[in-house]
């Protein structure tokens, strides 16, 4: 989308120098907006760890270009394939919870099994990072066609006034490549020309909400409010939140819905409203293993993201305490929505209901069934 | 309640300087446990406006105080009571939208009503003052009797286990004098011996819950946990709280309880999770006048409050921007949980349900129902 009025992804290959990706350096964000060179392996994996780029989709695309930059580096090299394969393992190492990581780090592994000549293997693995690049943003943009009609209906119904939507998180065009999941029928509302207007979760305690979705909506040119995590319910019983569109981390073959944490109580204070809610994400964050939604594993994170905090302060960029040290912290990843708090379920295939049946029906239709 | 093993209250006078009044300088809390001496109206003016005291009940005692400090300073004086008066008008005009502060001024005016000897003045507002933090003290204590037996009784289904309570904003000794209100009952099942264990909403955008409930909890020794305000859906889904206890800005006849925004999302959960939620107050807190809580005006802050934060950094305590200066912010103060959602008012004159007519009944039989 676009920065400035000019159009970004948050990846792209370098015009002119065949071994150099660019990406946007989000610990700067929103404060600073600074492009971040990436030439190895090496680089992409510091990128990863340092948190330089973030979001499930984006790191797993960051990730199939470290092999691409480790080909092209080690181009002619007799033993290419086995340094691939360590910086395959060192890569899928770098956030092994997440699962798009290893997904992509396989998926473009595949290009050199079996008879590929060594010559060829830096430009097939370049012209493979792109081409996942570019199924990314695609699987981006059909969920904002998919999920278009929602929001268009919704103002409509309103005679054009303007639809307010609340969302949670970052589920934007900075953590895929482009579009966003939860976002992307926002973005496409809002370039049709609907009057609309997004209420954004601060999103506590890593706060991606004020930092990244308040600063993509921003940029954009989509109004906003950001709004304190408590702020939700208040606006949905006054009358203030037409719609409530969320990412999701992983969902469940029932419907149930993993998002970060919090997401939960949004869902809770739009059922009590009769505000309908939907959950937008690609139809690959079904996890047809898991039955019962409680047993999703919930990671706890380290207490310096909730005591630590990045400012400005007279001196520039700066990270306070806010907290006491000793002060007894817990900090939960996510949360679960169970099905029957959502209304729709947004995906790259198509919306369907949070049943097990028509989401089965969907999988079967798009042959992603695994049995 | 006790800091290091020291009972304290929110505010006391000297024990040797008639002219003096302590109170703790809440600002600086919880980096740094500082006294702060006043000792004249405008003292108590600047440690209202500065924010020094906070907290409904504790702003209406200090401003009472307000009133004999000035009194004492005043002593001998012909004039003293047209000097009282217009220090009456400035201390309320502090902070026009607490209720309590109003009420103890004029409750503390009202002693040099009539025909009191000019040089009786002093003594009998210094008394005054002394007699409403007692009377205060003693709400909150008959608060906490009330509330008892409601924390006992889940210590005794669960065998004596651990009671873990899930707490929101700041409703403790800080914000009153001694016990506070939604915490007067942990304290009291504490020091009995019951274990317990107090989930801390952070409480954003002022971080109440972080600073002062997580402060006065640590330091009398009960043992809590912090928690951004996005986590408590997911505890009770996991069967981590047993009771939801938090506090009460205004209450309607119908039983609605405006509190610290972010309380109904707690309530949702609450309710979603078949756990009981409570909230506790002095039956002062009831607006006989108010039918339907949607009508309950609520009070939109300053965005500041969102993007700002102060913490401790390398140079000392700091203020810092958290996001930039041009993000759009909304900062709403409360929201209002409707009575369905409740299960029980505690109040210092009775434990009710949250309905009509019970809470006609408490009034009624207390005399404090206005017609």
């Amino acid at each position: 989308m676009n920065i400035a009025g000019r159009h970004y992804r948050s990846i792209w290959p370098d015009e002119e120098e065949r071994s150099l990706v660019w990406v946007i350096d989000q610990r700067k964000l929103p404060f600073s907006f600074e492009q971040m060179p990436l030439r190895s392996a090496d680089d992409v994996i510091f990128a990863i760890n340092s948190m330089a780029v973030r979001g499930a989709p984006l790191i797993g695309v960051t990730a199939a270009w470290g092999i691409a930059l480790s080909a092209i580096r080690n181009q002619g090299d007799r033993e290419i394939k086995e340094k691939l394969r360590a910086d395959a393992e060192r890569l899928k190492a770098t956030r092994p919870t997440a699962v798009n990581l290893a997904w992509a780090v396989d998926r473009i592994m595949g290009v050199i099994d079996g008879d590929v000549a060594v010559a060829d293997i830096a430009d097939l693995l370049r012209q493979a990072a792109i081409d996942i690049c570019d199924e990314e943003v695609e699987r981006c943009r059909h969920t904002g066609i998919v999920g278009l009609p929602l929001i268009e209906e919704i103002s409509r119904r309103k005679g054009g006034e303007k639809v307010n939507i609340l969302t949670h998180c970052n589920a934007g065009w900075l953590a895929t490549v482009d579009y966003g999941t939860a976002l992307a029928p926002v973005y496409m509302a809002h370039d049709k020309g609907i009057d609309l207007h997004v209420w954004v979760d601060e999103t506590r305690p890593r706060n991606q909400g004020a930092r990244l979705t308040a600063f993509e909506l921003g940029n954009h040119g989509v109004p906003y409010t950001l709004i304190p995590d408590n702020t939700g319910g208040h606006l949905m019983q006054h009358g203030m939140v037409d719609i409530v569109i969320v990412g999701c981390d992983r969902a469940t073959i029932n419907g149930d819905v993993a998002n970060k944490i919090g997401t939960y109580l949004k869902a809770l204070a739009a059922s009590d409203n009769n505000i309908p809610f939907y959950s937008a994400f690609p139809v690959s964050s079904f996890d047809t293993d898991i039955e019962n939604y409680l047993d999703i594993p919930v990671e706890e994170r380290d207490s310096s993201e909730v005591k630590m905090m990045e400012g400005v302060g007279a001196n520039g960029t700066t990270i306070v305490r806010i907290y006491p040290d000793d002060a007894s912290v817990a900090n939960f990843g996510f949360d679960v929505t169970p099905a029957r708090l959502i209304t729709g379920l947004i995906t790259d295939r198509g919306i369907c209901r949070p049943e097990r049946n028509a989401i089965e029906n969907l999988l079967f239709r798009n042959n992603i069934w695994k049995e």
